[in-house]
């Protein structure tokens, strides 16, 4: 039997990845080359999507979608350790599943390998930020106003692909995905390490902190 | 004496449609060919209107405006027998006579044929998800947040028409009434039937998966 | 001694004439003539403020900043006699007041007459029907859903701006004040009586509609 | 020890100016010269990220992030004497750190003065009135709707983005912190007084009408 709470953080992560890979795609195709009408239609579509997303699976597996958000959970014991490693393999899978499920949604071949660069210090240190700011909106989110958190949480993504160089990945099995897709939202693989170690970097950091 | 309830129906699925095929006829006529542009106005009013449409109706008729959320509310007896065709048709009817109303305020010709191809392997399976996303999250939304089911359908449509290469029909009345339109958001009569068919197959696989 | 109601009603139709005819202003000055461009932020930024002044004025005065509400509130006993007057006032000059102080602010002359051309059999249709459903939206959310009135409201119009060929005046006070500029949102005086013949049209047709 | 309230003070405003300058950096590189383009996502991510700050931060310093809001709330009593200097202090420095981060974060120089105009009669009494409508609604929202005081405030600023000729500044912290990036959101350092006098002049002018 499948456990409900780990099938539901396949299919909230792939639901999360297919609207940030199609909406990237959709305005790719429409946006005649202005990239800022694209970077509207992904950044209001993956709020929207994250909204409705964390509103209806939160109260089934806590609506995680993130490695690092799991780990965090973990170190405050709103996790069991045996549930931490299914949770990740199944954020990682669902991740994968939405951007091939993308793929097929758009008639694009299914195996793809992203070729954007997404490199330089500014773009690390930008992912460190991003990755404290979403750590720690969480954090507080949850703390301060539980009641609010999707909204919190998803007008945080909404803004922050627009005010970071790195455009909040945040999120390992999101950025490994992202180099499955060779479209508006990819990142080569290559790239992938750039980004997911300022991600661990800013979720010790965030640990510290809270600790204390 | 009209019945309230299906009079209801009616009126909502006809604002909808109204706010779906005016808004994009806007864009349109504004965007210099932009077409992002056109959708994203067209993501945004739908989204509204629908927000406004499920808070002010919903008290009355239950806001489905869909014949595939009718048929799953009278599966779950939420609807009775004897109610769900009047509600189908009043939603067919509302549909039709949204589109047509809006082809007045445009001082477009009123009975027109879409010309617009939305065919292929990629928009049907696009349209089987997109439905099983809708009906998925109108359940779980019911069951988990209603309080808050008009802002989750809303912005459920807002994501939904940028990340799915189908833009979201998931509806037999709005996929009938937008044959009959030749605009933006229109569909050639001739693909109706790949859009109603795989909106059919999600409505029976939503409704194996909740009855376990 | 200003009678605190009155002065409310003058104060909220002066900022959401500002925020109609600056944010269309401010569109226009940067769109590189995309009037798409300019309808969302127009659109956008009246339902924004819509929203803030309902919440913060709603209280003081109940926010109509439209005659016709205010005599729909009247017939429904909301309103007192001897206020009725004096909260059209209000609003006429409050409109007015708005659409001057948004001239000063950017530098343009202070005293202008619209020459854009809002006319036609579609767009007077249009207007009846907008009319129609601002005020239905109203009537409905007062009963239905008074706590979220405000965002009803402000995603209304919104959403109006997009799927009415009139663009959702639906308010004789906000229709005279916009024939005062001679920008995006303004409306030549000729055109002024094509608009609220309407709005009074719905106006009569709604209180008709309700008493049943 | 770093006292709480100030270090939240610092944090809160940093992340708005991050918010508005990256954005404003952002919608600048993606938007092929379309300002209009550039404005909406500044000012939609400005909003969002407002709302974040406020609902998060708001319960451990009330979320001022404006030396003028810090003086309205000592004002009347709901800040210390003794912590008021160190509030303008936290924020201004804050201000300063977001802007500088921010350039880390898109490989620019750190150290910039911005030679951007914003200066006339216009622009002036377009910054008094902002900030008249600034603290008259966070002075109402408190007072009537403190449950929604951040989407309250977070919608204002981006309404106020379009509707006013000098955007909205209404902060003495946030206009000397755009003075040092020469980007989409700068102003030349001799258009400050311009800007941070007639925002002193609304200070002045919304205590008298309070008071009475």
């Amino acid at each position: 039997m499948i456990n409900k709470k780990y099938l539901t953080e396949f299919l909230g992560t792939g639901g999360l990845l297919s609207v940030i890979t199609g909406s990237g795609l959709m305005g790719q195709a429409l946006s005649s080359g202005n990239d800022a009408v694209t970077l509207l239609g992904n950044s209001i579509a993956t709020g929207a999507g994250l909204y409705v997303l964390i509103m209806i699976l939160g109260p089934i597996s806590g609506a995680h979608f993130n490695p690092l958000v799991s780990v965090m959970a973990y170190t405050h014991k709103q996790l069991r350790r045996k549930d931490l490693l299914p949770y990740i393999a199944s954020q990682i899978t669902g991740a994968i599943a939405g951007v091939w499920m993308t793929h097929v949604m758009f008639n694009l071949p299914i195996i793809q390998t992203s070729t954007k660069i997404r490199s330089g210090l500014g773009i690390w240190i930008s992912e460190v930020i991003a990755t404290l700011i979403l750590l720690t909106v969480i954090y507080l989110g949850l703390k301060y106003a539980k009641k609010h958190i999707a909204m919190i949480v998803a007008l945080t993504v909404t803004a922050g692909y627009w005010f970071t160089s790195s455009t909040f990945f945040c999120n390992p099995a999101v950025t490994f995905a992202r180099s499955l897709t060779d479209t508006f939202v990819g990142i080569a693989p290559e790239n992938i390490l750039g980004f997911v170690f300022p991600q661990i970097i800013a979720l010790i950091l965030i640990l510290q902190i809270i600790k204390k």
